[in-house]
């Protein structure tokens, strides 16, 4: 079994944690395949910058499929391009949010996600609420930006910390999910120190991708997932179209 | 006043259809600045052509906004980028399926959306939903692409008028918003022929965008919609970094 | 356009401040015909004054479109008697909470209300739910009878004050809605101090009301809001017959 | 124990019906004391009538609880006035649709109201979402004029048992709501026609009477329900200040 | 009538105190037959104590049934068993928890439940969601043992005094309900201390049978709660195969 | 990696239909140990059935535990007596109807359960809830008896089938769970037979049992989950105290 990591930000240190974290979850049968995007934000805090990280995502998406690829997985929290990618792809797509939250609903029945910036905390809890957790998980953000988690001179994992805490006495949190891929590394040392479950979403969409392909489930391929309607793109764009991009 | 009013897909002849039903929505002291965007697919069917109308809406808006426009306005029923518009710009940004159910949601208790394609239901009833107008508001699909709205040859308005009738008599709709930017000259039409008000988001927005800039107000800069954060971008994408984006 | 609209309390001071809103709110073709209820009590603080606003807001409401205005609003922040008055009337007629809420949710993902006296909060909280806002808005009281927001000697205003701080920090608010149609013209003042938007509902339901009218539309007829069935009334409330109300 | 039970409408032969279910449910050693309104509308069909029912409910509620009632009962389906009553009284006010609502609650999962005309199904929708049955309890309306009810050559037999049929077969109703005052006197032979548990508000609403009067429970005066503000009130409503009314 | 109280943990001297609580609020002609489970738990705190208590339960409830009782409550606010019971009698059962909360939603806006155990607090807030009442009802804990409360040496008293101060300035609750049957003695000196309406659920539930049986409603058999199929059980549970159960 | 399967009624015939589906669904280097109740329903059809399924259950999982296996999974499609497993285990408890709903919301938007008896759709639709897809999962019976399903000659097959088709089109279901255990051989045959995914619980929950273990997570013991509190049961049950349970 062959899973497609895709980091959708540029910066290549990152899909390096990403890649350690997945490998690390993956079965010993199952080939991990990071990529790193080639195009859009080094890092993706919002909205904006997720819009921009779509097409370089679906890009490397359609790249794997066509390499034979047998799930992808969009490594950073708020599941950029998700939708977008189901629609263009046969095989099963896991975003790092859902499947950090489904798997953590096995264990917990209160939990908190810590991400990283202040606006990227209510796009998750849309997320969250999307899928099905609003009652249950709550959102909190450490307020360091993404890349500082790669800076050992940073306080990030000072900051986190303390909001982990803040989390376990205020919201009952029965465990941790960490709201960003480039915080994948710190999962063992932080449920060692905390001594509650500690969930990180890549390690998490491993094993939902490899429980798909070995149960033959893929996207379903009717209502707002069906395959996208043939047409032409213009401009800049023009070779996203779908028949454009799956051809290439 | 100056409104401009992008049409997110690459389809002219559509934006003429929107510019028609702004001017007419718009006061006499109102100026409507209706735009094509460059780039992407000449129709937004689902997600994954709204992906790719994302960049070229959001060039529109930065290159209005400096042009010193009041507001804008996002011509597309999917409220393609609003989030990631309402990131950038400082002026009111404001998509057309929240300003028709803002709208109506004053004139009635119940209502419906009928839109086009199948595949667009499932997204407008999540916007139907995060809009706060799950409880009143069903959306219905006609089953007929966008474009065979400008087709006189099509059955478009047949099958529009039959879904119609379905919501008027099974969901207990007392009004009708018309889910497409393509359907705008319709309206008139359509109340006189069914007796019920038939709502345009187009004309609906181009009112919100009057009201805000009149009533002095624009998007909240705090949370989620914050000022992007000024950070490379690379790739194909490149000149739509924040800072890169901005100052072109 | 001539835009009624209606103070149902009984204090014209109030009034007065409530014109003031409306007229530099609306354009410069519209008129504003304020009136103040003929009966009632002199300020709305609770369910009870409530109930007893409403007869005298109808009977303005019938006046007002007996003599050709083009739409109605009410003027007081728990949009007293509005479902009866949408049963009344055939020109559109509009809430302040709902046109304040309505044109916030345009600007902002979260806000609160503040408004007067603790025994509005409840009221407020189930229009905020009615209106799809639940998840998004929260209300706050700053525990102030109504009428003292008239007296220059109270400390009213220190305690909105400390009421909105309370929001900005506790609750993630991004913007700020004025829960009282005696504080507008606080508006300007509150927006320059705490520097993000404030928004007042009488202002809001004016730019609603334009829009409305402008749009031709008005309450769909169909369901709750069809016109009241004819009937007797007896006793001292014999003249709001339906018909009698209507021919008088 | 005394239990005043109020018909908010004026219409006599009703209060008959009411009064006679209320005596068949009550204890007895209760004594039922039922009296009309002495002014407003002969029947209560949607929101304008209602808004008229409320000033000659109240007087009656404070004529009574002068008079020492132990509790007392709105005997209208829409809950006419409830929260004015309960802010006006200091014993405890029951509404027929909640007793309704909360006693079927112990006997059925889910279950269907059956009410008169269309134009009050909204706002039982509203009443049955805000008591917390939105989950479980559908509502219908028969399409029958309230006082048709009491008139032998009408069809509103007929039209009620159609609904009800319906309710069983689309709704899953395992037992079913009469939703009028007057309808009262068919829940026997309903029961035994359908099979089914029929369920009356006007007797509910005495058992529930009963068991807060026997707790030593009343409606608890903080926030919302706490007393009303002292306050002049002019005009026709004058005599219904609060200090006015309660010293009448 | 005959009144059925199955305390479902076996400890008799907690069925003295549901006793009294239960007699004090049953009518003069009510007979209240209090049971204790012969078998189980000495306490129930929590899912797992829970589920073995309901054999015994339901024992009691055959064996009552078989007897003649009218109506049959189960005295432990987690409702244990309350669904299978349903199933299983063909005469009304209530739970002390729902009885509690329907009780109280006539007399309180908002309220708060205060129980045991924090284990609880989570199977509790389910319940209040399933009963309708999210919106209005928060739970608390005190952090007590069940059995502490019949210890004069605990410190049980003082740390529900606690909870309950909080409860009535953090969570703006109107009303207590005591979220344990061992509580129930507590009623009468706790109204006095904090001057707001405290409910107890034993007493709330002996009222609603009193009232369902009365107005004569049972169960309605359709759906979920239709009788138990017949089948063979087998090992240590054969003899709670339904037939035999009933037969025995 | 050893994984407990139990099915907890206590009919072979089904565990083996189950063991056969989740052999089938493990990794190579998972060892599946399947076993049945020692006591209680030969099927579990509604709520009383499920009562008595549970202490089996229970002793089933405690013997696995002490024996060393990894996790456990519950094969009824009600996920009996799941809440009470993990506060009972050290090792993570899957339930079969939780990991189908988590497994099928990463391929579909919308989904349908079918399940066999008309009695089970409630229970069903309250775990949907709890589980966070009631927005987009319906629940269906084809109204069979759990037992016809192991028969031949029964009509089980075609009823199933037709509910199937009726999700696809009234419910626009995109993929079918298949509500019951012993439905899981169908699978293969059903998702050929309609075209579309079909998903069996023991599968799911085989995959997800993997990935916990996999993933060193297992449930939170803080909040509801914590280890049952010591104690002496008594009677019948007495040998399921907690302490005598695990030492036994």
């Amino acid at each position: 079994m062959r899973i497609l990591v895709v980091n959708p930000n540029t910066t290549a240190s990152m899909t390096a944690t990403i890649a350690e974290s997945a490998s690390r979850a993956a079965h010993s049968s199952t080939e991990i395949i990071p990529v790193t995007s080639a195009m859009g934000p080094v890092s993706i805090e919002g909205y904006y910058d997720e819009a921009f990280a779509v097409p370089g995502l679906l890009a490397e998406i359609a790249k794997g499929e066509k390499a034979g690829v047998d799930a992808a997985i969009i490594a950073c929290f708020d599941d950029t391009g998700l939708d977008a990618a189901r629609v263009l792809a046969d095989i099963p797509v896991i975003g790092i949010c859902e499947a950090a939250l489904a798997t953590t609903a096995f264990i917990a029945q209160r939990f908190t996600v810590v991400t990283t910036m202040e606006r990227s905390r209510l796009p998750l809890e849309h997320l969250v609420y999307r899928y099905g957790m609003a009652g249950r998980c709550k959102v909190r953000a450490a307020d360091i930006p993404v890349l500082s988690l790669e800076d050992p001179a940073s306080n990030a994992g000072e900051r986190l910390r303390a909001e982990i805490s803040i989390a376990l006495q205020e919201d009952r949190a029965e465990a941790i999910i960490l709201g960003c891929a480039g915080m994948a590394d710190l999962t063992a040392e932080l449920r060692a120190e905390f001594g509650v479950p500690v969930v990180d979403g890549v390690a998490a969409a491993v094993k939902q991708a490899e429980a798909l392909v070995a149960l033959g489930l893929s996207t379903a391929k009717r209502g707002a997932y069906a395959s996208p309607v043939s047409k032409p793109y213009s401009g800049l764009l023009e070779a996203f179209a779908p028949d454009t991009l799956r051809a290439s």
